[in-house]
């Protein structure tokens, strides 16, 4: 299937923009923050959205967003606007939303349920595998099986929805997936129903969030509800002789933590290959403080029905990072899901899942107001530290300033993979 | 009277928007949709409006808007906005609504009355035929009459009001009239009164607007308020033996209509001349179904004092459309009339007039509700449509598809019509 | 301190830009507005701000408003964010309102109050001198020294705050303070408080807003309440028979005025220097009509107690207007400042702040409604024609029109001055 090239590739300033990218890419220093143009200028979004979104795996959704046969959820990523859908063989799709005949978006909903996919202008239905089954008044020399909807990438990590608008995905993603998969599993995400959904929209460029995002230097004093599971020293610390006994004795919990689970099934080791891939990726499970099991305000489960087959609530959290856009959570009790979605150069949208045992019963296994209430927090938080930084680098005096080597040092790995493939994008394109 | 170059030829990006408007035209695929670009790139929407709103006839009201003289409507065309006034002689005179002092907009409302035109600022003033007449402090050097306001070139076709902004209007515009004279005369506009206007703001190009208004394949799902008096038939079919009988027995009804209007003195022969001409047009009168009188709910008349001397309520509808921007449906007891005017590539004004005789007595002779219902709920379908369609195309994976040969060939005269034109223009500027 | 080169110099059409701003400058007419890029077009706005506002002294409010340690204010010029904060040792210290870790905007609000400046995000700490005091995590090597806050130029004339974004402000700033010095002083603005603040934002370019604020020939139609006080032949007129004996009146009142005044050690002879240097300037001490005290709805002060030692109300207005973006009346009882701050190429802030003795007593001496009503209602006033302006230079058909030689001499001494240090910034950067 041939779809035609991105409007990058026929913008009437597109040399002028190639010399700027260049140049601001080659003036990057490490162990820095990023020049303003990349939080600002529209150039630098046109080519985060070609060569980032367009090119790697973006994580989107959950499996347990369409259980049936006919649900569908909607995703934009950037301009492009997605239909995933689950097939009659249970198996999910992914389309781009607009009509092969004049271009009409063909579902306008965030959400819902179909048999078969018509668009609302002139009748064109296609069925769930994107296949062109009518349309009036073509005449006889139309071809049907020429029209079907444009097919996009889609993998299904254990219920982790990612999908990929290029022609050829990075091919990595099978790797990553086969050493995640253990983490993953026991957790049963496709056994989960989706129990809140909440998307805000943070004013600033996508990449603040994700800096936000990968440090915990800012929690300490901007998190109350979160750091009342989250050890202080789960993210890197100056040593020094004021919190050496709280460093060693963090260390030990972890240790023996990470015995246990790994008794229990549950791989902990940490991987570490943020910028290291084209599929840049981070898990670890880090023991929770205070009651110990979950990301909720007294650190206890926020739902009572256990996920999969676990009967021990105090399995830590384990966390799971991707690259560009993602972030989770996965507890004994629920999984939390972030997937970042730039709408402008100054405009991002944050979308929260959290999933719960499909079995478990609202009301009675858990409240959503309590299931929520840290991340709901937390969030609001963040989006106030990202609208600060964005008006703040948006000053002409605004200068890179160093990252702490102790603690930033995941901003930094995120950082170098952007670079990296912003440029690798740029340099493929000549 | 010499007006200042547009700024699109003073404008730094000029040249590389040129070879990029050339390569869209050049890439043009016959039969098939637009690509996206001319639904939103702001090159595209400056070139449109420089050649094709800049140069060809526009309509922008109808007569009855300024019965008396010193009435005034404003309409803005893009950036230009044109005062339009009738004069003491009873003539219509266009005039750019900006003062000739230090530019600040003279009119600010929509429509009203005035004796003089006075600037606000320092109180220039200037006669209904644009001469300034009074300027105080401007010294003995000062000629008033090298100050007088911009005119923009008019014409009233019938009650219909066209305003050009070109130096050189196209010439072929007296022979449009000319032709659509004998079909328009007899409705008599001129004699009536506006009964009501709206205005809408649809979120997508205009181009979109017009081509949905150039076919009737999205009506029957999209319009059950229209097709109560719209034939199925009218508007083109793929034949076939599911549609063989109501087809003939269509035109068997066209034909007996036909031969019936023009022994009324009503022409109703067919004129195709959309993308034949610089000022293209096309004009038909077609039957209505059901009661057969008029675009109402019920497809009786809306009005019972019928237009000019008719006495006769089965009329049919005559139809003019008129490129770039107009469309009008003249029945025997009313006048719909619509304009265009774009706003910004993906914003569109549609303003919609509706006429009635003017001695016709509101909540005696007709009520405004029942005389507005079908086309408001009708711009309403439509405005769903185009906005679903803008959003659809702004996506990269959206590539033209091919239009029906049998129901969007008006489509397709339209877009042929704006390619030459935008290609005539590009090239006229060289 | 090197602060980085503003984004212009970055920016991939900046050559385009150049090109096409001198061609603007090269045919511009004395004498007459403006052409219309100059109010509409981004890459006018640009310089405008790299040339204009990032190069001259800024009028960005007054002493009053900080009048303890620690009181701080916020101002926005353009996209700089600047803090302007009252040190421990009572001088006023001007800074980058940005912190020099990663880049947020340290303070959110207008005004407040601080002991230290806090960035919200790391905690990055700084006194009120700009130095960085404290920073957790950043490791052995790290230089808090060379991690303090970007100055901004400061200068403090008689309670009017001014700064100087350049590394090398205009020098000439320094004759300008020592000229207006003795004109300003016995007004002891720095003993004042504010009473009122008030910002508007005006749907039109900062220099429409500028040349409004130089002329009163519109006066006379659009302000019925600020020509209670002001004399209708203050601001010029075209000589005539009519108006002989109202202008030899004035100048006598002028002439006698004066003479008491001087006795009084109030300088009152006009200072014109508004296109002849670098920080272009004006002065006149002129008298009041009516009650002759105030600008006020009755003429009479607003304020029983009287700014400095003055015993005697009826002193005229003291006016003082700077280029680029202030004016200010300087009256017996109050002290009127405004400042324009462009927010783009068609927005631009207006601040008004009024200032009383800081020992007069609200609902005492004075009244809020009273002292503010004359200006409120002025701006509201000025705003519309601004905007009526502003939409109808849009149009392509506006052209430059002729100044009035009586009553525009000080638009086009606006004009010359813009124009002259536009072509001086864009030369000075070859």
């Amino acid at each position: 299937m041939s779809i035609p090239s991105h409007p990058l590739t026929l913008h009437p300033r597109l040399g002028a923009s190639r010399a700027f990218l260049d140049a601001l890419l080659d003036r990057r220093r490490p162990g820095y923050s990023l020049e303003a143009p990349f939080y600002l200028s529209d150039e630098v979004f046109q080519a985060d959205m070609a060569y980032i979104f367009r090119r790697h795996w973006i994580f989107v959704g959950v499996a347990p967003q369409m259980p049936e046969p006919g649900d569908y959820i909607t995703v934009d990523i950037g301009e492009d606007s997605l239909l995933i859908v689950r097939d009659d063989d249970m198996g999910l799709r992914a389309f781009h939303n607009v009509c092969r005949h004049r271009g009409s978006r063909l579902c306008q909903e965030h959400q819902g349920s179909l048999g078969h996919i018509v668009c609302p202008y002139h009748q064109w239905t296609y069925d769930l595998g994107g296949r062109l089954v009518h349309a009036d008044h073509m005449g006889e020399a139309f071809l049907r099986e020429q029209h079907g909807l444009h097919k996009v990438h889609l993998r299904n990590l254990e219920g982790l929805i990612f999908v990929c608008l290029a022609d050829q995905p990075p091919e990595d993603f099978d790797e990553v997936a086969a050493r995640m998969k253990p983490y993953l599993a026991p957790h049963r995400l496709e056994d989960c129903k989706v129990a809140a959904q909440v998307d805000i929209i943070e004013e600033g460029n996508w990449k603040l969030t994700l800096e936000n995002n990968r440090e915990c230097y800012h929690c300490v004093a901007n998190h109350p509800e979160l750091t009342v599971s989250l050890y202080e020293h789960g993210f890197g610390a100056q040593p020094g002789p004021q919190n050496a006994d709280g460093v060693a004795r963090f260390e030990d919990i972890v240790k023996s933590n990470h015995a246990r689970w790994q008794s229990l099934g549950l791989p902990s080791a940490r991987i570490e290959e943020l910028d290291s891939r084209v599929s840049g990726f981070r898990t670890q499970r880090l023991p929770l403080d205070r009651a110990g099991q979950s990301q909720t305000l007294n650190a206890e489960v926020a739902c009572r029905k256990l996920l999969g087959d676990f009967r021990e609530k105090s399995l830590g959290g384990l966390s799971f990072w991707t690259q560009p856009n993602s972030w989770h959570h996965f507890m004994s009790d629920h999984v939390v899901s972030f997937s970042t979605l730039p709408l402008d150069p100054g405009r991002t949208l944050v979308r929260t899942l959290w999933c719960v045992h499909k079995d478990a019963v609202e009301g009675v296994d858990y409240s959503v107001e309590n299931l929520t209430a840290v991340w709901n927090a937390t969030n609001a938080q963040d989006r106030r530290l990202v609208e600060a930084t964005q008006r703040g680098v948006a000053s002409p005096a605004y200068q890179p300033g160093p990252y702490s080597p102790y603690t930033e040092g995941l901003v930094e790995a995120f950082s170098n993979w952007y670079v990296t493939r912003l440029r690798a994008g740029l340099q493929g394109d000549r």
